[in-house]
């Protein structure tokens, strides 16, 4: 069963990278970290770094992609606690932030440079979406089965929804000229946040 | 009193200049607009021009205030009109969004070059900002009073209104490479305002 082994070798190394790089990222943004500096953590050679990942930008990738698994999974056990979809929504939008954070500071880019970035992720956002607007509906088709809501279309106003929550963070980040989330811009569009989700949510009650 | 007559000649030709500018920015945008073709719209020489407008970007900025002027007192009217908060509310995402129509196709821009020029009417857009954040607010505090509305905090709502409805163009905007809605994507963004609308409305109401 040497192949195997081999195999869960190689995947518990690229696990191992990946943590480190997030790590790394977290603390000084892509652009300021190395791909020497990231071996050196692991007490790998730059050879063997490069062997698994042909270079810095598909390693983030592999960060984002984590995160967003991650992000996922809190989720998911949040979904299987909670039987409130109001309580739940709330939950959502919070540890959306939290996610939303974490991933802005990964980068820690300038505006300019996040645009040159963004298409490498085009793919890995895109089926986060579809996941995160899954999830949506499904609250929201709960609430409409337990007579909390009453949304004539889920799909839309999942849709609707997850488009206004986008657009508070992306207007608070195009007033930034480096893309790292402090703990007053944090504070700043959680509050917006909570208090627009309180709105919304009243506005999709059954009554 | 010639020199009241050569005022009055003055700011009629500022007038015509900018009527001209705003047709020629309207069909071709700024960056296909030359100045040479805005004084023969007007049998005017170049220098004629120049002399009431330094370059084709000050020229820009006189049309933004033009337009924005023409919103605020179309929207005053309205408020004169219609005495519902709710209806009103209606009215003025839909004039809202005309008039973010005709200014994002007044430029035409890519959208770098509109991170360009957008310093430019910085001082005008927050003046536009703050017109806009008032009529808000009175419009929210006519409903309070009427029992209509229940809103706490009237100046935190006003922007968060605000904030949702800038998002919704924003991250359409954002999608784009040339700043011009056509009717596509105006009907699409249209449809989503209205929707956020209904729902942000009935999430405010007393009952």
């Amino acid at each position: 069963m040497v192949s195997s082994q081999e195999g869960l070798g190689r995947s518990e190394k690229i696990n191992d990278i990946i943590s480190a790089a997030q790590i790394r990222f977290g603390l000084y943004g892509i652009e300021k970290t190395s791909m020497q500096e990231i071996s050196s953590d692991l007490n790998m050679s730059k050879g063997s770094l490069y062997y698994y990942f042909p270079d810095k930008e598909h390693l983030y990738k592999a960060v984002v992609e984590k995160e967003q698994s991650e992000f996922i999974s809190i989720l998911n056990e949040k979904i299987n606690q909670i039987d409130d979809p109001v309580l739940l929504l709330e939950e959502y939008v919070k540890t959306r932030l939290v996610y939303f954070r974490s991933l802005m500071n990964l980068s820690r880019l300038r505006l300019e440079s996040y645009s040159e970035i963004r298409p490498l992720i085009s793919d890995v956002l895109i089926k986060f979406r579809k996941n995160e607007k899954e999830i949506i509906m499904n609250i929201f088709r709960d609430g409409n089965e337990k007579k909390i809501f009453k949304i004539e279309d889920i799909d839309e106003t999942a849709s609707l929804f997850l488009d206004l929550l986008r657009g508070l963070r992306v207007t608070m980040i195009n007033k930034m000229k480096l893309l790292y989330i402090g703990q007053e811009e944090y504070d700043m569009i959680m509050k917006k946040t909570i208090s627009f989700t309180n709105i919304f949510i009243k506005g999709l009650k059954y009554r």
